[in-house]
């Protein structure tokens, strides 16, 4: 299975690990990401802000991960971001009640019940720790995820580490609109850590308890969802919808999924185009990739409107972006607790309004893992097999390695003056000199370098060198004059390599 | 002063500004970063990363921000990371006890003092409350400066966060240096937030609760302090140290300052004069540089020899990086409190050892605010005054602006398609429309990009733009189909605007 494929080469390669794994007494659902995952998750975050943010002209912060109690007070996370928990009084086992419920029950029973509910249940279906088989269990709670933090010598100040990254968002968009002076929509864009008290965090990067996101919060005049510039662009372009009615995938333009009322309007359908657009520019086949529209009683009780885009991986699939109409549901709620006006003018407009938003919640950590999955290949050559990670150039960790053949001769000079050469800041270059060449190609195809470059006794005659692509296992011969041109026209997408 | 015409123009453009600002309850010290400050520290995090990363061959890591108890019982900060604070029974107003018996006494006072000497201190100098003048205070006390993080349900999992990115790189080092096959030494690097629970947070970023962070923990055989391959590129480069015997800064050899034993060995050296370097790279003039040496009584319980580079700003000296040789400490605490085997064998070598640490620990807000305050320009152009940021291209928010005289006769589009052309990944272009094409410099100045590209209505005719250049003022015309060519160059700094 693939999945444990990639949990095995990221320990192998140390992609990813269990935080503090040295000590026995680490929670888990935190991870650390060794050097090659560190350059994966940067390059996918780069990448996300170039066609997400930068290209629609969009702004982007970094707020704080502390915030103090009130923000989530306004938000509704004191009162509503919480599982329902059980806990056995024998062994002490915490357990998701509507889990543990479900699993007696034979099928899925709401986490939306009343605690009060989930104890008849647990009576009628006379429930059994999966842990020591006890049935004595505690009274059922609501526990909310928000870990506190305590600031400040008094200890009055209570604050929370953000559950979500757009909160910010929420607090500083005024402020930004003002200052970028730019006109709505306007997205507003954030990508960093926020942390979820999980009763019981799995599948590694799925289910972590602290989770790397990418948020975008577009902020729209609602009487003018439907003006949107670059709609034409889209108009033809086909989503894969998941609908509520048919069950299954439907392929639909985004001109019908709004003449339709599929969508709530124009601004809907273009940002639900771009995502998609954006897998598909990381590699992820379109026939993987599906929205699922979500019914009421699934989305968040601020969403007026939810497509969870999903890929499909060898664990089923998996939710990456969570798109949802928050209306103005957030910034009406900040400006109710914080007493600070949040309507804006838009120009030659004289009534003063608050925005509408539509919200991009992807997860980072979770397009790593669908990525590494998606990618992982293992090829039969003869006696041998061949791992290597078929990964689009844009996430690779490096876009090529340098490999002189052997240290002596001058060829380690020559290899590094070549590295040095390309190592200029347009794109990554890794540079590896120790052991064989068959071992050398083997480690890079296993983190999924697209090419490497080799210096050999002829280019110490004639000045060339050889590349050699990770997928086809093809091989060139380059001028060392020409090797930076070459690189970047094929890392701009300018030329393939077949062309050179 | 400059320190505040920072924080104003930091307010204005929304560079940075607290965190939460609309909510009154909003604890003091952390910060926002608006598009223009995201964009500044994203840059010197990558060019930290190119310098003082991947040119050395070193690995960066991502760790979690939230750790176990266990790992501060062994790094000693559940014991030592305290500042001694008293709570005045009147008022209930809390301050450092350091600070404010400082000023009683009128001469500093040293913050190790015992609780019971502070109160003894308190009483025979009359200290008054700063804020209501009552003399009635608290027992002293010994504050922990960790955030403390509760985790999972039962509440048994005591966690706190960070307050220094270093310890998941001790955690991670025999993962890391197993699975990257390098030798020693090896550098581990690492950039992300710590967190500090300051009674007094203060000067914007340079005292904060929230902290970015660029650490790197070189790990290398004692034994061998005096074999480092880079070090003949730097014997001659000149640190300026500032001796603790001669209270001035002296500009003395990386050989010398190993051959006199001003430093423990050239590992040292090479490592001070790379930071040296990189700072020189980011546009800090050298007289305004210097590696303060620390009295043992000043340093970090766990220093060997401590070296805190500083620069000379409107606020005085500020520390940009503590440079510290931890020795074995680190390692060998985790190894005790873990019970795993964190020793190595290095390559021919039978004897098992523990690696020393030589740390450079840099604050990364903290070097933004610093060359922000370096860079700022108020220049009188007849009645006018011109306000502008001399960054370094490097570090600026974008590389290069782009300017449509009009919107009109077709000057829009086709400014849209140089932006595109320019816009491709290699370097940051910014757009803007709006406005007087006065207006539009103003504000490229203020933010420092170095360059400003003017399509107009010669364009339309010959293809050709101008290129103005942010410091000089000077503009020249350059042909569209040559223009990245010429902008890429100037980038990798293998052409100057003169030259053009």
């Amino acid at each position: 299975m693939a999945a444990e494929d990639i949990v095995n080469l990221a320990q192998r390669r140390s992609v990813f690990f269990p935080s503090a794994e040295i000590y026995s007494s680490a929670p888990a659902g935190f991870f650390d990401f060794g050097s090659v995952g560190n350059a994966m998750r940067r390059k996918i975050v780069d990448f996300w802000r170039k066609e997400l943010v930068e290209k629609e002209g969009f702004e982007e912060i970094c707020g704080s991960q502390v915030l103090p109690k009130e923000v989530f007070v306004a938000s509704g996370h004191l009162q509503n971001f919480a599982d329902p928990i059980v806990l056995c009084n024998k062994c002490q086992s915490v357990f998701r009640v509507d889990s543990l419920v479900s699993l007696a029950v034979g099928e899925p029973v709401a986490e939306s019940l009343s605690p009060k509910e989930f104890d008849e249940l647990i009576k009628k279906h006379r429930v059994k720790c999966t842990k020591c088989k006890s049935m004595d269990f505690a009274p059922v709670q609501k526990f909310n995820m928000m870990m506190e933090v305590s600031v400040g010598a008094t200890g009055k100040d209570v604050a929370y580490l953000r559950p979500e990254t757009c909160q910010s968002i929420f607090l500083d968009f005024a402020r930004i609109f003002k200052t970028a002076r730019k006109s709505l929509p306007l997205g507003i864009a954030q990508a960093g850590n926020s942390f979820r008290n999980e009763i019981a965090p799995r599948n590694a990067l799925i289910r972590e308890r602290e989770i790397g996101q990418m948020e975008i919060e577009v902020f729209f005049n609602p009487k003018k969802i439907n003006e949107i510039v670059g709609f034409e662009d889209v108009k033809d372009y086909k989503l894969n919808l998941f609908l509520l009615k048919s069950k299954r995938i439907e392929k639909i333009s985004c001109a019908d999924a709004v003449s339709k009322k599929i969508v709530s309007g124009k601004l809907i359908a273009y940002h639900l185009a771009r995502t998609q657009q954006f897998f598909e520019k990381l590699g992820i086949p379109i026939e993987k990739i599906r929205f699922r529209e979500l019914e009421k009683e699934a989305r968040a009780f601020y969403a007026k409107e939810t497509w969870d885009f999903e890929v499909e991986t060898s664990l089923g699939w998996v939710e990456l972006v969570a798109c949802n109409y928050r209306s103005d549901v957030d910034l009406t709620a900040h400006q109710k607790q914080s007493r600070t006006d949040l309507s804006i003018k838009e120009e030659g407009d004289a009534q003063p309004f608050v925005p509408h938003v539509f919200e991009l919640s992807a997860g980072l950590d979770r397009a790593l893992f669908v990525l590494l999955d998606l990618a992982f290949r293992k090829e039969k050559r003869g006696p041998e097999e061949r791992v290597f990670l078929d990964l689009h150039p844009r996430i690779a960790p490096f876009f090529v390695s340098v490999f002189p053949l052997v240290k002596k001769d001058g060829l380690f000079e020559s290899g590094k003056e070549i590295f040095e050469e390309l190592n200029n800041g347009v794109f990554e270059v890794f540079f590896d000199e120790k052991g064989s060449i068959g071992k050398r190609y083997a480690r890079v195809d296993e983190i999924g370098v697209p090419f490497a470059i080799t210096i050999d006794y002829d280019t110490m005659k004639d000045s060339t060198v050889t590349i050699r692509e990770r997928n086809s296992l093809a091989q060139k011969r380059v001028k060392v004059s020409e090797l930076f041109d070459v690189l970047l026209k094929m890392f701009l997408g300018k030329m393939s390599f077949e062309k050179i």
